[in-house]
């Protein structure tokens, strides 16, 4: 397998980028080809020892930064690393591409500049694979399309099907609407008009609305909702994740009775950390276009990259973009 | 000053309710008209010593139910305690009603049976104040309105920043647009088009968009939303909150050394349940009604119903609804 990594991707690339790619060309053995610029890849694989690793360079000159305007940077950046790299499985002389960068950039690029859309395919769509206590859920939209109408939220459902039985080995997987309440006439006109075509859809396990809780205790493989409220949802976690964390070192550390006994939980919080690390799932894929494309986060770290380009290998393997033109086209 | 409290609000009434009357009763002397059916209130103030306390019942004979269809039971139980609560705020008989029942029951009860609008609101809209480690912000709507229009939001905004000034003291509160990004470009149509309206309001301090994150960073007095997006953003944060304090638990508890850390942290943990917990703040206002209504969690215990009747006095003395009349006459 010949997976793309952009080594310009991450918000303190090169590093963490090229990190990952050696992790995951030492633990697979897969053929990862790092792409940007060559002098810059060159003096950060120099660190690492790659005697027997298949890794190789493509240069391209340009980068598609966090802060650029993603239309924009697609438009006049067309060497970047990702144009450039996706190109390299547009062409098929790769078969997925990751990267930790602009989420907006990634999404342009692939639709409007390289893979394009998969026949049939009205939007495509971002989903990541949330880490939860009694397993994972796939979640999409989250931010590609801020904008929806239900006959999208209807692929976003049949796409996180495809994922959810390619990489969480669901059999037919049970899809479930985001809403702010459980009842099939609760939500915006959005939510009720989408809930009516999942109810009729007879392909998909459609299991009805759910509320967050109802969507972190995996009684749902898929979670479907318009990007706007999928990203107000999976950032709103992350946000409370982050200040509650903060607020317990806060408490823990203002006595010395409770800094004991932090000390001693130290164990079970690096247990909480691992369970629940959305680093451990390394990205999301972008689905819809014609070719595995998985985004990590900007703030990835190497493990992250690595387990990124893990979840890349997956969809390799699981054949998902094969799966998703022949499920769409059935539709 | 005189308050009614619904005694049949909470998913357990009248137990909490009764309770968190007495204590209110107790704690600030004020007049607490109970209001639901008499037999049980009188059988449930019993247990407590009410000697000294001005505790008044008044008969309603009817339930509005936590499982009903709001616009259904608002309509066929007429004599129900939201009915005839709101009624003696609506003929000056009391400056405040505080329940913890059906939500949509009440925005129905308040805005077609009893209080209604203010003239030239728009749509009433549910607010909640959340509190954040670095203090408190109001946030709505989050709930009572699942489609918005721009001219809504700002709306709310208005009314947000009045109450953040009665109930939060703040002065010229800073007011943020809830999006999935924080350039001004960033958002759903909505959000976008309430931006530039935002932007061109001079009655209103808005700094804004804010994701998630810097929701909770105290930055904003006040976040703004639409009521799908907003009741989202609100039970993600509880759900991520409920499901981290299960892991963490569950993940001390595992072994030894892990719970002897526990059980020494257990003050550290008891102090971040106090600072986060939304029963500090007891419920949140219904605004754009004519007079206080402050709605408080089904799940509520005694505590949390003093302390939403607590608000409703804050909000009685901080003349929200004058204010309110007031700030949308002039928009």
């Amino acid at each position: 397998m010949r997976i793309v990594v952009d080594a310009m991707g991450s918000d303190n690339y090169p590093h963490p980028d090229v990190e990952g790619a050696v992790m995951a060309a030492r633990d697979w053995g897969d053929e990862i080809i790092l792409v940007g610029q060559d002098g810059l890849i060159e003096r950060e694989l120099a660190r690492y020892d790659t005697a027997g690793l298949k890794l190789e360079i493509v240069h391209a000159p340009e980068v598609i930064e966090m802060e650029d305007e993603p239309t924009k940077a697609a438009r006049e950046k067309q060497h970047s690393s990702m144009h450039v790299g996706m190109d390299l499985v547009r062409t098929g002389q790769a078969d997925a591409y990751f990267t930790a960068g602009n989420t907006g950039g990634v999404l342009v690029v692939a639709t409007l500049y390289t893979l394009r859309r998969i026949r049939g395919v009205k939007r495509p769509a971002l989903a990541t694979i949330l880490p939860l206590p009694k397993g994972h859920a796939v979640i999409l939209d989250i931010g590609a399309n801020a904008d929806c109408r239900p006959e999208y939220l209807v692929q976003f459902a049949r796409m996180g099907a495809v994922y959810a039985h390619a990489l969480l080995g669901r059999d037919n997987p049970t899809v479930a609407l985001l809403s702010n309440g459980e009842e099939p006439g609760k939500g915006s006109m959005l939510v009720k008009d989408t809930y009516k075509l999942l109810v009729a859809d007879s392909s998909l396990h459609f299991i009805g609305n759910v509320e967050p809780k109802e969507a972190l205790d995996s009684r749902a493989d898929v979670i479907v909702t318009d990007g706007f409220a999928g990203n107000v949802f999976l950032k709103s976690l992350e946000a409370m994740a982050g200040m509650l964390f903060d607020v317990i070192k806060d408490e823990i550390t203002a006595g010395l009775r409770t800094k004991i006994g932090g000390y001693l939980a130290k164990p079970a919080f690096r247990r909480v950390y691992k369970r629940l690390d959305p680093f451990e799932v390394g990205g999301g894929p972008l689905l819809g276009v014609n070719g595995v494309v998985i985004v990590g986060h900007g703030r990835s770290n190497g493990r992250a990259i690595r387990n990124g380009i893990g979840q890349a290998r997956q969809a390799v393997q699981g054949n998902v973009v094969a799966t998703l033109v022949e499920a769409l086209a059935a539709s």
